[in-house]
């Protein structure tokens, strides 16, 4: 498989921070990918799977939190995570009108792992975020199954892989043709390596305003005729970090993503469900804790400013990323997205 | 058909406001509600669906907000009723594991009616609200089908059903039989008369912490073995009216049902998802609207604690509805919940 | 000085958990409370100072979080705790108008013990919440001066006082003399004993809406013309606890302090600023730590149901006390409150 | 009088969309701006009034809203506006510690226009903000007075001073001296024009952080020894428009406040209270209204993404036009700050 091409590739490098070693969300000890991709006819779409950690995530959970910078978007879950500060089961991305599918198939996946789930313990509260690829995918067909989304959860691993994959099959960002990117940052703290990675299920901007770091405002060639529409697009924003942070911290730090799709030339469009979800390895609560109190480690908030930066230089190549990977496509009735990488 | 029992046929009034005809959500002009019910082996269970207008809901959206009590729960379709204050489709109810089936119900329904959904316009944000119904019903079975979900939709009308109808079949209410419950109060302004009506989902409360209005303390005859155990429940609570109100005042009056659930002797307990969605007829908003500016008709907030009143009592008196309405029930494993009105 | 009588004084006791030794917010161990009166000519008014340990505040923070009920109100200080989850300053209860003047003196008494404020380190936030006393006290006096809130603050010891002491000198509760209540309870985990602490400024409710734990619904002997009106009132809740707990799980267990309210015969009327506050004092952040990670202790979230109904329960009965020990009063232009315990 | 040096002077304009007559937030009819500014030994502050309209706001109250992007700040006033999406008094600005003072001036103010104010109606809400001004002021001092505040309001005109003028004098942005900068867009709905303006109060930003809208990254001079210290500034954004807009809608509009913060290098640092406030002078609602309806007009929301736009580009001009407008300033212990127009 040869290595895909990268934001940095082209020179698109974000802020001063060094990357981690992928430049990946998967930088994150335990972090895994996964994606299933469904391309047919006129059909261009995808699941995309988040694997936090390799055990039992119902059993072992992670702090989390989720914050919303513009809420016009469909995603599952968000209330349980926004009272709890902890998820317990992998997330997926895919399209807007898949998400009851892929909720489902996470009800089952829990349920074959957690055969208690409903019966002698609580029910479990599937997380699942969306995007609309209408413009290149047949939406109303529903495509995707709950086996494309088991697939996606069983192709899971380190591997980079970015632009028209998993949920990111069908997505276009500024007009070009957009996806899954991710970048990475590592952060010392104490004298100890942390990592910090994001990755964005990327749809959103309007044909003309997408802004390069270098202060470059590109548009595709030839503007397609919807380009003046409002928006109808999403970013989706997962963030992972095994520094520890409470769920309040998590959510300031996830915030910033706000950030780098400012800089991108975004103002966070109407039309556009721009969410984000972050979560750390290292604040693990036990479904079965016995003790009454547990213990937590969290940062002291006077360093968060490091994260923030980190969150906004992520974000903001993570979308660079994706559009530098993805080629160009034709999809549902000729609708063609342009490839970034032929124009810059 | 019988007409059903009812709390008042108990004597279990709350407050001082005067009821609508029907005592029911549907009091309120063009409010319509649906029940299909599963039972067979060990599933108890179902969907119900609250439909807020006679007409095509995504071109004629209504305002509306949601409020969390307590967020431990899956519910599917607040983020957008946040951000944008408005439904554009009917309101399933359901048990947890169900939710992503009818989310897609809900999709295809809206496409059917809609067929410019993802390919000419926005996409769909479907709204399902859960609670656990598993200690009678099989809920890892998943048995909910869409079709399911579509016959609750089409055998919505202003019918009076309650108790275990619908997603109330297999729930469970301090420690009785719980279920559907309905209650609805009529208000003055300027000599206009006005509806405001209330529909709960009523599976919450810790066996023996139920206080009826007149002050008694009820307790199940015999104390199932699991009585003790944290609560795993919920309560959903829909309400309607035909004032004109804002989204924010919306959420201010619905935030009432808190009051409702604490006189029953509920702390909205830490694993009960607690969760009020309301609307208001009065104000219609077009999905196709051509003009900039809209007009709006809302309440003088000096008036709004007439509303306060109402939405406590009639979420109050809707779960004595469910209550009384329930007949016992055995469900999964030989699991029983016996009726309140059997103790009274 | 003769002991107050208290609400159990009277029979008024609330829920089945044990109570601290003093049943007051001061049972959780190095908390304070002072008072300081204001009763002259139409002056009926006063500060009340919670203070949360015995070191300097500002240099270890404690552990908070504010939640609003119903935010018709005018307190200060909240955006902060909100955003980080800390107070750095004591707490101030005080009249409507008079809350510039105690954030002011809440600056200088910060300044006096921390003089690199401003220069050398950060600013300070003060945290002043209030009550509109205006029925029985000159409210447009603005008679609370700096040296009334540093009185407040330098009377504070462990001692019980309440009723029309401090803020509470001129509040009114139910249409009965209101003030200052507290309850505490006793929590027990894993075999180590804990203390949780209420304190109120209770100034809300509509006469003729207030419920005993019994049942029975009292009225003042003969109705004030104001009556009718709708409450122009307010209610502060302050809770304390040397459990270890999260800012997020505070934040949920003082919203229950809406169930208290709901059981006394409120419904968190619409001109009722209903605010809570509550600090633990097992988490305290160092403002001079130079750790970059920081150790946290928080409650097994599974077991936070005691603390909800400890949160009702201590909330109801604050309310009580507050209403047993404050004696009727007459104030500005003649204005009349009887004492609860009269018609008891 | 010379006019003053705006942020076009030098070239620096944002976005697209034409400014108002003024480039002013006084573009919006009714709205005037007053500054009292202190200069005297170390004291460098002072206070700005923004009068919304020229009638008793008390009686006549607008339609607003609040949003934070980071809550490290001590504003007043917020948890009401939150609630009732509305403001009574006139908004003041000033430095952080001086809020108590600027309060109670607000509340005095009231008052003498409205002598029900506490005895035959409600109290009232002052809504004032801050930033730290510490690092070139004396805020120790705690120098302005009611007066001071006074003299704001009754300086209250149309006409434009930016830079260190009132609660600007002694503020700092980006290494640079700060201060009030101001800025406008109209906006044409359905043939009718209308007025967005932004002002804002700009104290935030890290030296070597800025970035122009040519993609220029300027740094002071020769930087401060203080300049790596995490940023201890804040950054208040007041809009106003006279399109008319439900406070939802203006919540939405202001939050894009972050897009223009964000395009000018800042990723809204830790320490840093980022708070915009909104309002709209089309939609008046009376204090003593005796209609039980009232009727509203809200925008389509559709067409907002032309209000973001306008948002993020006059939030990114205002903070140019106080840098521009701003000359260097010597303040306490020889604190420097220098001119962004000394380096341009």
């Amino acid at each position: 498989m040869t290595r895909p091409a990268r934001a940095r590739t082209f020179g698109l490098a974000c802020g001063q921070l060094p990357t981690g070693e992928l430049n990946s969300l998967a930088d994150v000890p335990g972090v895994r990918i996964g994606h299933h991709t469904r391309i047919e006819g006129e059909i261009r779409t995808g699941v995309t799977a988040i694997v936090p950690h390799g055990g039992n995530l119902y059993r072992k959970k992670l702090v989390a939190a989720v914050d919303v910078l513009n809420g016009f978007g469909k995603s599952a879950g968000l209330v349980q995570v926004e009272e709890l500060g902890t998820i317990e089961t992998p997330i997926l991305l895919t399209n807007t009108l898949s998400v009851g599918t892929c909720c489902t198939a996470l009800v089952r996946h829990a349920i074959e792992h957690n055969p208690d789930i409903g019966r002698r313990t609580a029910t479990v509260n599937p997380v699942v975020f969306e995007c609309n690829d209408g413009y290149l995918n047949d939406i109303q067909a529903l495509a995707v199954t709950e086996d494309d989304a088991r697939a996606a959860l069983d192709n899971a691993s380190t591997q980079v892989q970015v632009g028209s994959v998993g949920a990111g099959c069908g997505m276009s960002t500024f007009g070009f043709k957009g996806g899954i990117g991710t970048s990475s940052r590592r952060i010392t703290f104490d004298g100890t390596g942390y990592h910090f990675g994001v990755l964005v299920l990327s749809n959103f901007g309007r044909a003309g305003d997408l802004r390069l770091p270098d202060g470059r405002v590109v548009a595709p060639p030839k503007a397609p005729a919807d380009q003046k529409a409002p928006e109808k697009g999403s970013i989706i924003i997962i963030a992972a970090t095994d520094i520890p942070l409470s769920d309040r911290q998590l959510k300031r730090v996830i915030r910033r993503s706000g950030v780098g799709l400012a800089r991108l030339g975004s103002f966070w469009g109407h039309g556009s469900g721009d969410i984000a979800l972050g979560f750390t390895t290292a604040n693990m609560l036990s479904h079965d804790e016995t003790s009454a109190l547990v213990d937590l480690r969290i940062l002291n908030e006077e360093r968060i400013d490091l994260l923030f930066e980190a969150m906004a230089d992520a974000t903001q190549e993570a979308v660079l990323d994706a559009l530098v990977a993805a080629g160009s496509m034709t999809g549902r009735s000729g609708h063609y997205r342009p490839a970034l990488v032929d124009v810059l």
